[in-house]
């Protein structure tokens, strides 16, 4: 990882790993997510309590930035002297649907220096995010208009990013016109967290109502549905921020490609299908405080609706049984 | 109209009419619906500009209750002496979409008693209201768990609702659990305004995200949509809410029942079909004020998407063409 203040990769404007989450001597330091895009504020944590509360209230968020955030975490409670079977099931149970959390800390746990282990986490995932990115851009035919949902650029995975990496590496391909953005409710992290990244790094956007999405489809407005997964089982059923499971279906209706782009972190070759995902229910005052209200963080796409699923090692198709469980997909250039 | 104060219809906290809005000696008054549920304050109208501008700012917004708004504002400016071409236009360009608003202003142009004609629309709207709810209740079996869009209730309509006033109805005769209320972004007037009104009224409900919608129909919980509408062309095609096409999508694929709820006065049976139907568009800010936004207020739903429309005159089946042409549908009690 480049140390604070040196060059960013590319472009003027690009987060830095480090920016987005590292490990100090003595503690976790992290870009506190819910303040952006209007405070620019750094949350230190300093026990691997620290971090699974930063996690659960979403100070930090995306599959692999959660992963990555809890490897450090781990990391910083074993040279701390913690109790590390403490450490690793406060983690664990900072957030339940992102699977990336458990393989970090399954990693860490093998680890003769977690400190190493974890940089090596974050730099792999980096690595991933490129790799996934230039397989995904494959999918796309120059004058695109993507539809993307929630967050899955470089703050939810410690750099580039997921789907929003795609979306990055196509139109660094010149490959895309414009990309809408739906805001994501009820948290925000599309108006908020990807139009930020879009903006900095100079990509043209529009944020969107969530209730939006089928409307500009109608229009013809959309050429391709990008997202990101907090958890893909085995038979291609994929968990994902709550809204994607109806842009899948939109999707479908308009004919409209719809691609899941996600490391192979966030594959659970252990569960077999969505119905077995836990989903997580987060505090209904974050729709409404005043109000009853129901607040499922995320929802299960069923493999039908996706037309690929895109990781580091290629284009999955399906029968997704098959295709995720190898490690190069067949056709993987499409 | 019951004069203030004076005991409401049915319930303990239902909205009297002239709570929501009315012609005072010299000013239009109404509740701003900007401010709920937050504070209950009234706005003051003193002039048809400034009746205009609390429609066009969304202090008064649903279908039949801009046409009320409208037809009290033209009687404030025919006792006022105003330019009444001048008033007509004003009110008129307030808002683009809904059809209510011009067919309030025909009619108060050709009346001799402009404010008893104002009085006697605002007063036949909630009488259609109360009829279509009752042909709507018949299209609910019991033990329904309805989902609805946006807000249609009392404040929408000058008292008891559309889409929402079919909600109650049915609640009365025991047929809802429970209902679903999408918070309605950008504006929230479902998670605001709806969920407002349902608490007052003791309608079990929740609101969720409008991204959650898809994902509740896909858990089985919801067993029918009810929207209102702010046009409905002649042959079915229908403008309402933004987010209300994508509802009708994801209800088709989930093979759950329809409908529009609305009165006869927004039916426009000289737009041929929706592709004429103007939508207006919205400043970007109210989306998001930081990043570039698209903010359409409506979309437009195809007449196949829809089970059934249903007016004071009962429940109108496709063909939409014949149906909304004939005074009393054909199979109006289903």
């Amino acid at each position: 990882l480049q140390p604070p203040g040196t060059g960013s990769r590319g472009r003027s404007g690009d987060l830095k790993p480090e920016e987005i989450v590292r490990l100090e001597e003595d503690r976790v330091v992290l870009l506190d997510q819910r303040r952006l895009p209007d405070e620019e504020v750094e949350l230190e944590c300093r026990s691997a309590a620290e971090v699974a509360e930063a996690i659960r209230a979403m100070a930090v968020r995306g599959a692999p930035a959660i992963g990555i955030a809890a490897a450090y975490g781990y990391a910083l409670a074993a040279e701390r002297g913690e109790d590390l079977d403490e450490a690793a099931a406060v983690l664990l149970a900072s957030r339940p649907t992102a699977v990336n959390l458990a393989w970090a800390i399954a990693e860490l746990r093998k680890a003769d220096d977690p400190r190493a282990c974890a940089r090596e986490i974050h730099l792999q995932e980096i690595d991933r995010c490129r790799r996934m990115a230039e397989h995904a851009a494959g999918l796309v035919e120059p004058g695109a208009r993507p539809l993307t949902h929630c967050n899955t650029g470089g703050l939810a995975t410690g750099g580039y990013g997921t789907a929003l990496g795609a979306i990055r590496a196509a139109f660094a391909q010149s490959l895309v016109e414009h990309v809408l953005v739906t805001e994501t409710r009820p948290l925000l992290q599309g108006g908020r967290l990807t139009a930020w990244e879009l903006d900095r790094v100079g990509i043209p956007s529009s944020v969107i109502a969530d209730s939006a999405a089928g409307s500009f489809m109608g229009r013809g407005e959309v050429t391709h549905v990008f997202t990101g997964a907090d958890r893909i089982a085995a038979n291609g059923d994929t968990a994902n921020k709550i809204g994607t499971y109806a842009l899948a279906v939109l999707a479908a209706h308009h004919e409209i490609p719809f691609y899941i782009v996600a490391p192979s972190s966030t594959v659970d070759l252990a569960t077999p299908t969505g119905a077995e995902i836990p989903i997580e229910e987060r505090d209904p005052s974050e729709v409404t405080p005043r109000f009853p209200a129901r607040n499922p963080a995320f929802d299960v796409t069923p493999a039908a609706l996706i037309g690929a699923i895109v990781t580091e090692a290629g284009v999955h198709r399906a029968p997704y049984e098959e295709s995720l469980s190898r490690p190069t997909p067949a056709g993987a250039a499409r």
